[in-house]
């Protein structure tokens, strides 16, 4: 029997669930912001972003392709505007939350700003710097641009590029050129329709000798009318997974002639008569990499925060079967098993966030220093900044791999959270997934990031062998008991400092694991690339162990900070501490293995500590929708009905779906296919027995025996099976090499 | 330096990887689809489905939703053909080789087919059958149905529903009726543009009684001309994730009358007078659901070797960096950590290959048992089905889910091997997983399947403890010393017995695990079902590893069986025995914490392990694309240009993308908006100096000061920042709560 009439509304639902919160949302808020100035600019930008018409986002899961680019170009004049005026971290900040608001312009904006200026700035001299800013680069005034590095057959591989740019002496001209197919500029974004220069990255020849790859600006279009210039073939590389917004495209470049001057000098210079000047130090770019993986490492923590707020808002109102004897079906939220779902993806989304919150602070302090570092001076300091600079390039790729990846797990765990619902694309989280999933790839695939972490490590194990110190990124390598540590007891399984011992234990033990086969590979002989290639599959689990130990320790400092910053017995810290809990405690119980071989815990600790997981989940749980509260995004930006403030999902959802899909006038293709199929009448075959064939084959065979003419002596048997196998591509192909 | 001239083409490089294959491909290829007479058949296929217009593929990915609905219906006629002329296991076949090629028609063919008349076929009287086959039910002749289950509210709860069905005596009709907005019909396949009837499910009230949910067939649509019947509200339910192809809508009913005779009535009957039997037994209908999970466990593995078919391919002609000394960069297959990434998923997915085989076997025995079967005779063959029936139930729905899990995790790592040209919606990865990932949401969302069998097994468990005999899937619970088994020696760890051992060993410890947390929870004084609750992470871990378990021991099995019928020595047994071993050996290694908890293996002998994958994995590396060329899937199937069997991936890639996106003759959008924006001048607002307003505010204070008129006491400011929270939807909404 149906209790609808019984039931209280999803909106009474969700607003008691709001009621005893233990902790103050607006300090949860700020905590989780990096302070209450954050929080509060977040709250006025999204405002500005709502109201801004070209931020629309009601409508974006039923447009085009095309249409959605046009959208995305809508959004620049605005945007220039802030980035024109705004601080840098302020607006840094705004690009983080267009970031989740709408990823496509994120990128393309991103590809101008962060690449195309991010090229100039870091490769060019003073001088191309002046001139690329007076030709209005940081006001789009005239100039769009665009990255230029991947090709069709080398993405990772920049030194594999096959693109040349070839010094003509004559001219004072480089001649940019596509050597092959393969060569082809690829997945050029803002390339299709939108930019008009390119910093390209080409192989640099003079006199015949090729120097690697340098980088240089080529115009594409004329800013007048955007036709191609001479020797430019453009294409658009058309559908994708995701980030349709963007409009990727494909460069060939036919003998393109540039001056010379359009080749970026800082490092690398090419004089008038093709002297060519190569650096001393090339360590320093390493600053770029780090502010993009810092970004997507905050990403990673927004868009799983994102996910997790339809995810746990819709969790809370959705009633499903009833429990015992209960009268009303059972909130989703009560299950145990859907807290298990959910609340540890919460406190891991949470630890990212803090995480990130930590990385930006390392990275602006990094940046003041090596902007007040003369590399011609103090030896000890380069040596300082460059071993910093290196262990937070080694972290970096570990901590953006692992976000990203556990970031794109999160969207999908939360959609399958929702049931069917999660798989309308008006729900949100198809689109978040499809949009996320580049991250994997872009600015250094994961995997190739995680095993560059994983060889760090393993260079950092041998360096603290060898007694030299090492950073604090992996300190426990420089304790020597650090490996057989156990837990003191069963009581203090899930405390936080034994947890924090864990992490240290394990990985140190995965380190010293992977540079012991790389050592066993060396030693049977092989080269040491080949070595590091045969320890890669230890490489990775070093570096992901390593990486999980960094982001609870990561969670814990922050925790340390912010009880210095919090009045004592803050309810924001006490509540954190029990996040913290359940976040340190769920990852050692995804890598219990690790736990277990190397002897911290007991099999019989491993049980305590997945209980004491449901436990922690069942009371994360009571106050699950307050703490998405916190994350603090507005119905706007999470752009879901079923991840609503106020609760009222369905009636919501419901004038979604059927604003964006008003019936037709008339049926698009019952006339052409259903009426047809209805209708039709079986092809009569059965009257041709109405031929009396087989009489009639007697009556000429007769004919012909008496008759004199040629008779056929082949079986006479229409060859319908070599027929039907008549090539066609593909499976004929196929059949051919069986 | 370049080596693009020396390295060799992408189709001689797959060429030789054809080379030394050590073993014959076509036995192998008739192995993987059971038997020579279904390899041969699917060949066959394959060329009828390449050669339909209506199954083009290479413009899919840029059709829109209605463009690809128009393209479903297209598909009819033809398949109407094969339904109606076919034996139902060779049709079978061409539905699971369609639902490879196309999953949305195989959805929409399915709904009709499997759905709408498959609740005729269960559910109708034999007067009733004939009815609606007279109507045309078979052929579509006038009619194509749909499958009125879920509602707004309530999905996998069929109890919950809330669509009423009342009987009015006085007209001998039902009156079907929504009552709520969360009462719609929702996510109903067919309905929004292609249905004429509907099978409905809704409560049955006769005399004001509720006698549950039971089904009735309602016309939604005039078959002439495809008006809405009177009543019959229906909408378009829009984008989804994927398979846009299928046209989901919702339907609400207003009091829309049908003939009593239009209740399904083979269980429960409704006489003239309102009379109500209902049947004495209701177990049966396990049979149309073990059905479609088979197909899905079937779909599970063929989708999964599409996706490695590309991957592998892929990996095989994909030259990046050079290792080493050598000339050439290194082909990614020959990476151990690509081959990490992938020789176990091959692994893997052939595993589920021959596990659905033998489901399928399995299923049609059962079903001829069933339909041979009179329940009102023989009481212990009556048991002996119902237990059979019942454990492959709980088996089925874990296998189920975890296939459909791994499926999709397949996906979408084949598609991050692929690099960036993995997220090109040409590559084909994209749309697989998008139209995947519902498989883990219908027919019983995973996680409840999950919990489902689980609670299976902690019942089997009590039986065993009870000392009945309990069924062949779980008969590792028979065996006392099974919980505390070892391995018995290093260098055994990895021999296909005792893995199987090993799984039986750990199965048996989690399965007593959950049997005890819900004892231990009862005993609390719970009742039984907030104790199943209780317990249902360790019902869900114990699921899990049993079906891992179940999934070796079948491919094992099939092993067996194979043997037995291929020549001895036979290359095709060898190989898929390292195949074999290589899937029993990652599973454990991936679920290492069971294995190390529960004793069986040590810390040692799981190294050992490790490294022994490390192995197998080179070694299936050396013959990978054959073994996907084993998987026999036509390029027209395979619809990927990285999958292609040539290997002549680029040009392909190039075509496709070229083909796809034609310049547009005229920018869409640089006039409107590319423009504006490079040819902007700043609005000038700095000579708002020339007002000289201090000035003038000056004055008029004066002016005020020596006059007499009412002086505002306020503080004059501008209130912006109340201005700024106007209440606008969302934040605002937000804000007021804060």
């Amino acid at each position: 029997m149906s209790n609808a009439s019984k039931t209280p509304s999803t909106m009474e639902t969700i607003s008691k669930e709001r009621e005893n919160c233990p902790f103050d949302l607006w300090r949860m808020t700020c905590a989780m912001h990096g302070g209450e100035e954050w929080a509060k600019l977040k709250g006025t930008m999204m405002i500005e972003i709502e109201r801004d018409p070209s931020f629309r986002l009601d409508d974006i899961h039923d447009l085009s392709k095309d249409q959605i680019r046009e959208r995305t170009m809508m959004k620049f004049a605005n945007m220039i505007h802030y980035v024109t005026t705004e601080r840098l971290d302020i607006f840094t900040k705004r690009m983080e939350l267009i970031g989740i608001a709408d990823p496509s312009f994120w990128t393309r904006f991103g590809v101008h700003y962060g690449l195309f200026l991010g090229a100039i700035r870091s490769g060019a001299t003073s001088n191309q710097f002046s001139y690329w800013m007076e030709k209005g680069v940081l006001g789009m005034n005239g100039l769009v641009g665009c990255f230029g590095m991947t090709e069709l057959n080398h993405g990772s591989n920049v030194a594999g590029l096959e693109t040349t740019s070839t010094f003509d002496e004559k001219t004072d001209e480089f001649v940019i050129h596509t050597p092959s197919l393969s060569a082809t500029k690829w997945w050029i974004g803002g390339a299709a329709q939108t930019a008009t220069h390119c910093s390209v990255f080409a192989r640099l020849i003079v006199k015949g000798k090729d120097y690697g790859t340098k980088t240089f600006i080529v115009p594409l279009r004329d800013p007048r009318n955007f036709a191609l210039l001479p020797g430019v073939n453009i294409g658009d590389i058309g559908k994708k997974m995701g980030r349709d917004g963007i409009d990727n495209g494909y460069i060939q470049f036919t003998y393109v002639r540039i001056p010379r001057a359009y080749m970026l000098m800082k490092h690398t210079q090419v004089t008038r008569d093709g002297q060519v000047y190569e650096p001393p130090l090339a360590q320093l770019t390493y600053g770029a990499l780090l502010q993009g993986r810092t970004a997507m490492v905050a990403d990673g923590a927004n868009v799983s925060k994102k996910a997790l707020t339809i995810a746990v808002r819709y969790g809370a109102v959705r009633r499903q079967f009833k429990t015992g004897d209960n009268e009303l079906e059972t909130q989703l939220l009560d299950y145990p098993i859907h807290q298990r779902r959910l609340m540890p993806l919460l406190a891991q989304a949470i630890a990212m966030g803090f995480t990130a919150l930590r990385m930006t602070k390392m990275f602006e302090k990094l940046t003041e220093e090596l902007e007040s570092f003369d590399s011609s001076s103090d030896t000890e300091q380069t040596e300082r900044v460059l071993e910093t600079l290196k262990e937070t390039h080694a972290s970096s790729a570990g901590l953006k791999a692992f976000s990203t990846w556990q970031c794109l797990d999160t969207i999908d765990k939360c959609r399958q959270t929702l049931g069917g619902h999660g798989y309308s694309a008006y729900a949100g989280l198809a689109s978040m997934y499809a949009d996320q999933a580049v991250q994997c790839t872009w600015e250094g695939d994961n995997t190739i990031l995680s095993l560059q972490a994983g060889r760090s490590l393993i260079s950092a194990y041998q360096d603290a062998q060898k007694g030299k110190k090492v950073s604090t990124g992996v300190a426990y390598l420089d304790d020597k008991s650090v490996l057989t540590n156990k837990c003191p007891s069963d009581t203090k399984c899930v405390d936080l400092n034994t947890m924090n011992s864990a992490w240290a234990t394990i990985s140190a033990n995965v380190v010293k694991k992977a540079a012991e086969v790389y050592d066993t590979k060396l030693k049977s002989g092989v080269n040491k690339d080949v070595a590091m290639e045969g320890c890669s599959h230890e490489r990775f689990c070093a570096a992901k162990i390593h990486t999980m130990g960094y982001l609870y320790r990561q969670f814990l400092d922050a925790l340390e900070t912010l009880e210095s910053e919090e009045p004592s017995g803050s309810t924001t810290v006490s509540t954190l501490r029990t996040i913290c809990q359940l976040y340190g405690a769920f990852q050692i119980e995804e890598n219990a293995a690790y736990f277990l071989k190397y002897g911290f815990y007991t099999a019989k600790q491993m049980d305590i500590i997945s209980e004491k997981i449901n436990q922690l989940c069942a009371e994360v749980r009571t106050y699950a929708v307050s703490l998405v509260d916190s994350f603090y995004y507005s119905d706007h930006i999470i752009n879901s009905p079923f991840g609503r403030y106020d609760g009222n999902v369905y009636a919501a959802y419901f004038n979604a779906v059927r604003a964006a899909n008003p019936l037709p006038p008339v049926h698009p293709y019952f006339d052409r296919l259903i009426k047809p199929l209805l209708t039709r009448k079986p092809l009569e075959m059965e009257d041709a027995a109405s031929m009396s064939i087989d009489e009639e084959i007697e009556e000429i065979q007769q004919e012909r025996l008496s008759g004199e003419g040629e008779v056929d002596q082949g079986d006479g048997s229409l060859s319908l099976t070599e027929d039907q196998k008549l090539e066609t591509e593909g499976t004929a192909e196929w059949e051919k090499k069986r």
